[in-house]
């Protein structure tokens, strides 16, 4: 395919997107496939001559579609949203043609001639593995003037200063300042909760083996602690698991919640039994019901015990941008590093997770053991930032792009607003629930979620649940809560209006009827 | 923006692509600013209202584009290739569009009742990290029906077997034959060795736990000792790290290339001195030099060591698709598991990495301690494909609609022959080389890569690729192969031809001629 077919092309798939995005409402939101249903309608393997555009494009309405759940249907109300906006896809498009693999700014361009050749460690590490090392710097050395992706490295920076304003975060968090804080943009919330955490093992083992020099590292791992809260996202678990130490879960309160009360009672327990305790993922938002833990109480024990901070707000944290939803966030001063996901709901398309810390040197040094690049890194003059250093992945495409294209077509107010819309409804909803005597609001609703579900049985909401799926009108997800099975309904589409949830809520009621006469019978 | 505007919007922005495409040629492929450059060109916080896109469009030209490294200039021949082609343009625009995030097929649908309720452990794990084992399954339950993508898993899964295929993988690898392998797109090169290891852990710790029930996980690991070659990437390094595992480096032989000898060396001093080799990284195309390690000769002591044999191709992967360069892959039916990546030589744009295990359980297990999952999972259908478990994320784009398109529009004979172009062209630029008596060819010149230098110092070679470098004409990078520093012409972009390559060399040969110049005054 050459320029002048993909002009053709390129244009006819910019009028198929639009007339998916606006035809989406008329599909089902759930498929009706089973699974193995695809494997059948395509070949075997791939063609030896090349087929047609055509072909493609067709076989895209009678083989993908199908089988796809329309995330972006006003009907779907399950799991939390995942951003799509028409600015964010312009922005992809450019960035896919750019198509630069962004692992850093460049190495030598613009440093002293006593700085380390980065260029040749992302090329091959090359002998010294044996020690454990990073490759030895090896000063001084020739400008090379390797520039892999400045617009790349630089926009990031500049974009998570903006939305970092945003937020209001503190400013120890910017970039912007030549501080030793800093943002940058991690392909999801996991990522970020696992780097966070191998930060915090590498600073704690650096530590007492500061104090106690014969310590092993295995020695040390083998009594670190992590803590989230019982509503934890399982990425958190997935985190401890990859970084080789035990996790614990502090049971939250009535309002599944994280407090001080129960923080000091494990952290007193697992110190008398000689564990050390080194690092906390707190939650704004959960990911089952929306509860946030209280970070005013935990931050500080988390400060004075020096066990590293790590706020994860992935999808509340974009609502943080309102200046009512803001209080939501006081105490991530406390934090070390904090993350949420413009890809859940501030219209950024996947991937886009922002992530800050304090401290950069932090990040940078959970992949290297070598003393001496950590004492080249507090001497960064802010100006280059080489993110594969602060990233599981070495490279990544140009994603600031999105961030940029969306905050300036919609503005700070049309991102305010956008939020307030699905708050607004979430609190529909909640009120049309709240007139129903058969159900039961089951959490505050403070954003976009409501967890509901019929007074009664766990087996009765079960079955609602069931009916609401097989009759895939809408779409929904349950959680648990304690011993109790609840239904969750997520504000998620960029075109959901009240008709919508109105709908949604009448359709709702009408299977409860049917349940509950089955029940009944 | 709604729909009508993204039509023209969009539009605009496939001409911007092609317009960027077809001139690039024209671009310097190498930026001249300093860094810090784009900091005073935007203003320090989004806008509260929005701009305009025509003042965004302006704008990629003005801030963005001076700070751009033209990746896919037919004047780069720096690092190895990134993919761009336009079927694979044309994919994203499809993936953005459906935006949905393909964590999973979905949970209970078609399983029976005393299957996992993986749903609600997505959702959070809710009181059981305690004792660090999975939520637990409670059966019976019934189908909620919860579906996330089906499409994007079922693609992906057929996608991987295509490209299985297409490079001959042993049987074992595929997912077809609801047999225990299977293919998984991961971002990178560096997550798919990690995960890797992490399975590798996970795998040894159960078994030698299952012999010694005492042995705790700290004591198991505290041994463990990883291998790769002295010429492996420094991802590798940093698996190690983050597993917390030891990693060595086998030194290779005279051609890179990692050799049974050295190996057996190896293994036989370290576990005299205690220590438990599990896991081996095996480089086919190392980043360096384009050397291959000798995988018929370590595969067998790895198969017969119990060492978890990973493969890592990632440059040289798509080659093997030619019959005439297959041979190199062979020795990968002793692997555990194999990765290269489509984005970087096989025109499907970042990101895009190919993995395929023979055992996927010991992929997902590598994410669970729980072991009635185990028990599960071996009972899976084959049908039915839970990405998540595969990698480090949760979530995960519509990746496979990229290979898609791409293997269609080109067809296997036309990705073929753009391999064989690339080759064509190293071994053109090598002979150009070779003619010069000035200069010597490194290693053997096998796919794209010439490694050459100027007969001499180091010095006088560093001098010639700063002036490279400075001239901006054409864009290279330096590695060091033992004690010398060697220049690197990759054969990186689509449009690349005889006549860019041509010039290049031109370029080249006048720089160094002043250079030899200023070395004799």
């Amino acid at each position: 395919m050459n320029a002048s077919e993909f002009r053709r092309r390129g244009k006819e798939m910019v009028d198929y997107v639009a007339n998916y995005m606006e035809g989406i409402e008329g599909r089902q939101v759930y498929p009706d496939v089973e699974p193995g249903y695809l494997r059948p309608l395509i070949p075997a393997a791939a063609p030896q001559e090349p087929d047609t555009f055509e072909d493609i494009i067709n076989d895209v309405e009678k083989i993908i579609m199908p089988g796809v759940t329309h995330w972006h249907s006003p009907y779907f109300f399950a799991y939390f949203p995942t951003a799509s906006s028409y600015p964010a896809m312009l922005a992809d498009m450019l960035c896919g043609a750019i198509g630069c693999i962004g692992f850093s700014w460049g190495c030598c361009l613009g440093r002293g001639s006593n700085q380390p050749i980065r260029c040749v460690q992302s090329l091959g590490a090359g002998g010294s593995l044996e020690k454990g090392l990073a490759p030895a710097c090896k000063p001084p050395v020739p400008p090379y003037l390797e520039a892999a992706s400045p617009a790349c490295t630089e926009l990031e920076t500049v974009m998570m200063d903006w939305l970092g304003k945003m937020l209001e975060l503190p400013k120890a968090f910017l970039n912007e300042k030549a501080g030793e804080g800093g943002g940058v943009i991690q392909g999801s919330a996991s990522e970020a909760t696992l780097v966070a955490l191998l930060a915090a093992r590498t600073k704690v083992i650096h530590r007492l083996q500061a104090a106690s020099p014969e310590l092993t590292q295995a020695a040390i791992m083998e009594k670190l602690v992590a803590y989230s809260s019982d509503q934890a996202h399982s990425s958190v678990e997935r985190a401890g698991l990859i970084g080789g130490v035990k996790l614990k879960a502090i049971p939250s309160d009535g309002n599944f919640a994280m407090r001080a009360s129960a923080l000091q009672e494990a952290l007193e327990r697992d110190k008398a039994a000689g564990l050390i305790p080194f690092f906390m993922v707190a939650t704004l938002g959960t990911t089952t019901c929306c509860s946030f833990d209280n970070l005013l109480e935990v931050g500080p024990i988390c400060n004075k015990e020096d066990i590293w901070l790590h706020v994860d707000a992935a999808y509340a944290g974009s609502a943080f941008i309102c200046p009512e939803f803001r209080h939501l966030l006081n105490g991530v001063e406390f934090a070390d590093s904090f993350n949420f996901n413009p890809h859940k709901w501030l219209l950024v398309n996947f991937d886009c997770s922002a992530m800050w810390v304090k401290k950069r040197t932090d990040l940078t040094g959970a992949f290297r053991l070598d003393p001496t690049y950590l004492k080249h890194s507090h001497q960064d003059s802010g100006l280059i930032t080489d993110y594969r250093h602060w990233q599981i992945p070495l490279g990544r495409r140009f994603r600031s792009l999105k961030m940029w294209f969306v905050f300036r077509m919609y503005g700070v107010k049309g991102l305010q607003a956008y939020i307030r819309k699905h708050v607004q409804l979430s609190h529909e909803f909640e009120s049309l629930v709240r007139q129903d005597p058969r159900f039961e609001i089951c959490v505050e609703v403070i954003l976009g979620l409501v967890c509901f579900r019929l007074k009664g049985s766990n087996k009765v909401n079960e079955a609602l649940l069931q009916r609401i799926n097989s009759a895939k009108k809408i779409h929904l997800v349950p959680c648990h809560l304690r011993d109790k099975f609840v239904l969750r309904f997520a504000i998620c589409s960029r075109t959901v209006e009240s008709a919508h949830v109105q709908r949604a809520w009448e359709h709702i009621k009408e299977l409860a009827a049917d349940v509950l006469r089955a029940e009944r019978e």
